[in-house]
């Protein structure tokens, strides 16, 4: 992994994927006590940051194998960015999502085009399921963040972000990201390394699932007790990738850790002062800027909003918090 | 009116004003049955297109005579970005509102710098209290719509328009405006006259609210025959300005009306697709690219959301409309 990757991956991008704006409030300003800038990777296509990763991958592809098509677990963003990414390279993809997961993100993956496989988590192994598609059609599998393709992918965030700092005339930040496996937080760092190196990349997780923070403070990697049961469910993951943990720990930390209601305060004030929709997986990088601002040197801050695939009912409780 | 005050003030806004993206959805072109383009400039400074007009007319005051203040009336948009503008020039702020605005309204209005008079509607002359204030003081009214350098800022979002339409490879579109007095209409449709002459502007009202469209259809400025107690609340007006309907007589049309219910599902369908916060009467220009798909032609639509500053209760009000 290195910034070729990342920069090809930006020329295949290209054209595809959005250039999110970096945007900012003075009212958010004046909770954090500094300047606070936020990069809406909600506005991305498919609602999330996971479309660049899932783009690079399949485009990465020789044109022969991503013919046959892709396959992806995912029951959540990663699927949707997979899906969408396949279907505008006008090729096949599989989804492989429990048979649990909310209908709404079911529909959508198919409404893009993809072939969705539902398994029961209780009685069925995921990956034997996976492994038989796989072999049966000669599907390539698309790793959420294990896989260097979607790292860089990942990281053409990063090149916009040391760009439109530059521009702002950021000299000296932390820059806070909404971290699960550690594939955007990774490719962000592996970027600003070489374009910006006066930023720090940091990441932000929910409290009880503070595996990459505790994985850097102790220098191995750490998993969390609980596997699943937060709001901020699209970046919980069992433990840091095996990929995405060094790159992390040679450029990154200390972590950030914000409670449930703390990342719903934060959807609240993206919903009312940037006139944006963020989840709150999403919304945890935010939510670290307003309320640790102790934690958090300098006087000016980036955050990643990495998504906004929220349904209604999760966001009328994020908004009561504004009461 | 011209197009050289269009981009001249495009010039005084250049890095002040966000250029704000033109977005789309998939699950949007499968509703309109065409492919739908979003302009969002609920993500302007702000929150809504008015803080390009607000710049527009500030910069453009004589260094002298902006020193000494600006004033407006507004309960609203216009309110917050005149006041945010002349905070931003340093210059002071006088905005006259109604005692019974919404207080959230009020406060953010005086936290972007402004000096908020409050008039009781039934028994207080507003307009007797504002030349007041400008006599005494000797501060250059802002109107909302009737001004020239009003329409010349927000005609800098049709310039954004016409040069995204390009690279988006439209080439024949209605361009869908949401449309109160008429000041974001007249100005993107002069801005689309020269830089885009195959883009037709169609305002957008609500239903009971349509002075614009009747005044078009009989050639004669129409009043509408309620002046409020619509959610709309941003784009209600008594009648099109004395200096927009001649504009909007000549180059746009006919019109478009939408019921609440309709602005309602657009604006949960703005949540749902792209992530972004419109209030109601931001929203009609969206409804109508997916409620009339019959009154509009060719294979792509351009919208504005010309504003996302909506109150917590409106929107969960919205999002019941996606059950």
């Amino acid at each position: 992994m290195n910034i070729d990757m990342i920069r090809a991956a930006a020329r295949r991008l290209e054209g595809h994927v959005r250039r999110t704006p970096l945007l900012n409030s003075p009212f958010l300003d004046d909770i954090a006590g500094r300047r606070v800038w936020v990069k809406p990777e909600c506005l991305q296509h498919t609602g999330s940051f996971k479309f660049r990763g899932g783009w690079s991958a399949v485009s990465a592809l020789d044109p022969e194998v991503r013919a046959k098509g892709v396959i992806a677990f995912s029951s959540g963003n990663h699927a949707q960015g997979v899906a969408y990414a396949a279907k505008l390279h006008g090729v096949p993809a599989v989804i492989i999502m429990p048979a649990d997961a909310p209908r709404l993100k079911v529909a959508n993956t198919r409404a893009l085009g993809a072939e969705v496989v539902l398994y029961d988590r209780m009685s069925e192994d995921r990956d034997a399921i996976g492994a038989r598609f796989s072999e049966d059609r000669d599907l390539t599998l698309i790793k959420p963040f294990d896989n260097p393709q979607v790292i860089a992918g990942q990281g053409t965030t990063g090149l916009e972000i040391a760009q439109q700092a530059a521009e702002a005339g950021i000299e000296n930040a932390d820059v806070i990201v909404c971290c699960g496996g550690g594939g955007l937080t990774s490719g962000i760092a592996l970027a600003l390394e070489v374009d910006a190196p006066t930023l720090r990349v940091r990441p932000a997780e929910p409290e009880a699932f503070d595996d990459v923070a505790r994985s850097l403070h102790t220098g191995q990697i750490q998993r969390n007790a609980n596997s699943g049961g937060s709001i901020c469910d699209a970046i919980v993951t069992p433990q840091p990738g095996n990929l995405t943990f060094p790159i992390m720990q040679r450029l990154c930390g200390p972590g950030l850790a914000v409670s449930d209601d703390e990342a719903l305060q934060a959807v609240a004030h993206a919903f009312n002062r940037l006139k944006l929709v963020a989840e709150p997986g999403g919304a945890v990088a935010l939510a670290a800027a307003l309320f640790r601002t102790d934690q958090i040197n300098g006087s000016d801050v980036i955050v990643t909003i990495s998504g906004g695939n929220v349904d209604s009912d999760m966001f009328a409780r994020a908004l009561a918090t504004l009461d």
